[in-house]
């Protein structure tokens, strides 16, 4: 029973379990819905057997899945952290890129979270959903210099988190198309031209904006964005 | 029993009941998570027994809630019919107020609806909520020409009703501010921003901006976006 051969078997620490069993939860969770999931699926999932699983998870698949969630929602906000250095947009680039990897590895069980009406769906999943939107929101006021925003600067971001939820659960639907790197480079220009429109109507914006200007290159998304969008003001002569 | 004075009890028909029933849980579930509200409480806003509200409502609570959905998601539908005429932008901000003032009126209803982890919120439930969805997103492609849309243009118009959603609970948790016409004209600038980015990555969007700036006046809000917005492409002039 301690042989290299089955090694489930090997004596764990409580935490080397508990972990070992939350693993294998999240791989199921990853890509099959809650409600397709059972506890004899995590228990053969870990080569444990169930009532191992009930000793750790008293609170049965509920239970289980919350945890699950926990570590998923850990996982996200690990993918938020960049360092205020370079251009924004090619910092913010990054996060999306690390947040679709992550949308990709989590399509079932991401799509399920996120859609509602689920089963497993509960006051307390829909707060760490919430407190991960939280996260985000914060890292990009961290790189847009305004950690503390007015009301409309604020309702911008998180307008935009919801647009990039609603925007990975259709590339999901969509058969992942199109590819990542298209999905984040749109993303990207959605959030200036939404930072951009917004100079109109609120001077915090305005600041923001100026300020993030200033830190990009002839090279970067905003420059190549602004480059394509100029034709366009241009049709819109007869309006001026 | 059939005086003026008791109007809740005079004889009504079935359909008339049922109406009167699903009026008084609307008034009731708009205020109030469904977590909230009784079966007592409906008999008591209807005026009638709680066996009564069993009659029509035999699935109980879960049943009514369901029916009161299904009656709110037909009177947001109602809400985005707009005629084929006039500025494409006026049309947008048309729909918006109609659909701003259902959400004024609706606002814990609402909110407890699209926040989900209710303990109303079933798979039949959330079908509802994508149905109004994609009835949005159809009528906006309409006044986009645009019925048959691409996939980047489906997930434009779609992401944006997600971003007017979370507005839109935004708007509730803070005290409905800014006033309703303010979030409207930047809820507007925001559909129009985006497809203003989207034309550099997609042709068939391009087509559709080309299409809607030939709509549009010089005292609409593209043209009033555009003077704005202007200047700050200005400060981009490092950049190109």
């Amino acid at each position: 029973m301690t042989s290299a051969a089955t090694p489930a078997y090997r004596r764990l620490s409580v935490e080397e379990r508990r972990g070992q069993l939350l693993d294998a939860a999240l791989g199921l969770f990853a890509h099959r819905t809650p409600e397709d999931v059972s506890l004899d699926d995590v228990a053969e999932a870990a080569g444990v057997s169930r009532p191992l699983v009930y000793r750790y998870f008293p609170g049965g698949k509920q239970q289980l899945y919350e945890a699950a969630l926990r570590s998923s929602a850990d996982a996200l906000n690990r993918c938020f952290g960049e360092p205020p250095v370079g251009p924004p947009t090619e910092r913010l680039g990054r996060v999306l890129d690390r947040y679709l990897t992550f949308v990709d590895e989590h399509d079932a069980g991401f799509s399920a979270l996120l859609r509602g009406g689920s089963v497993a769906e509960t006051s307390r999943t829909s707060a760490i959903v919430d407190e991960v939107r939280r996260a985000a929101a914060e890292q990009i006021l961290v790189h847009l210099g305004a950690e503390r925003p007015g009301p409309r600067l604020s309702m911008l971001v998180r307008t935009w988190i919801a647009a990039v939820e609603a925007a990975s659960l259709i590339w999901l639907d969509e058969g992942k198309q199109p590819p990542a790197r298209e999905l984040r480079e749109w993303l990207v220009d959605h959030l200036v031209a939404l930072l951009a429109a917004t100079t109109a109507s609120d001077e915090e914006t305005a600041a923001v904006v100026g300020r993030l200007l200033a830190q990009e290159t002839p090279e970067g998304p905003v420059a190549a964005l602004a480059r394509k969008v100029i034709p366009v003001v241009g049709e819109a002569a007869h309006l001026l």
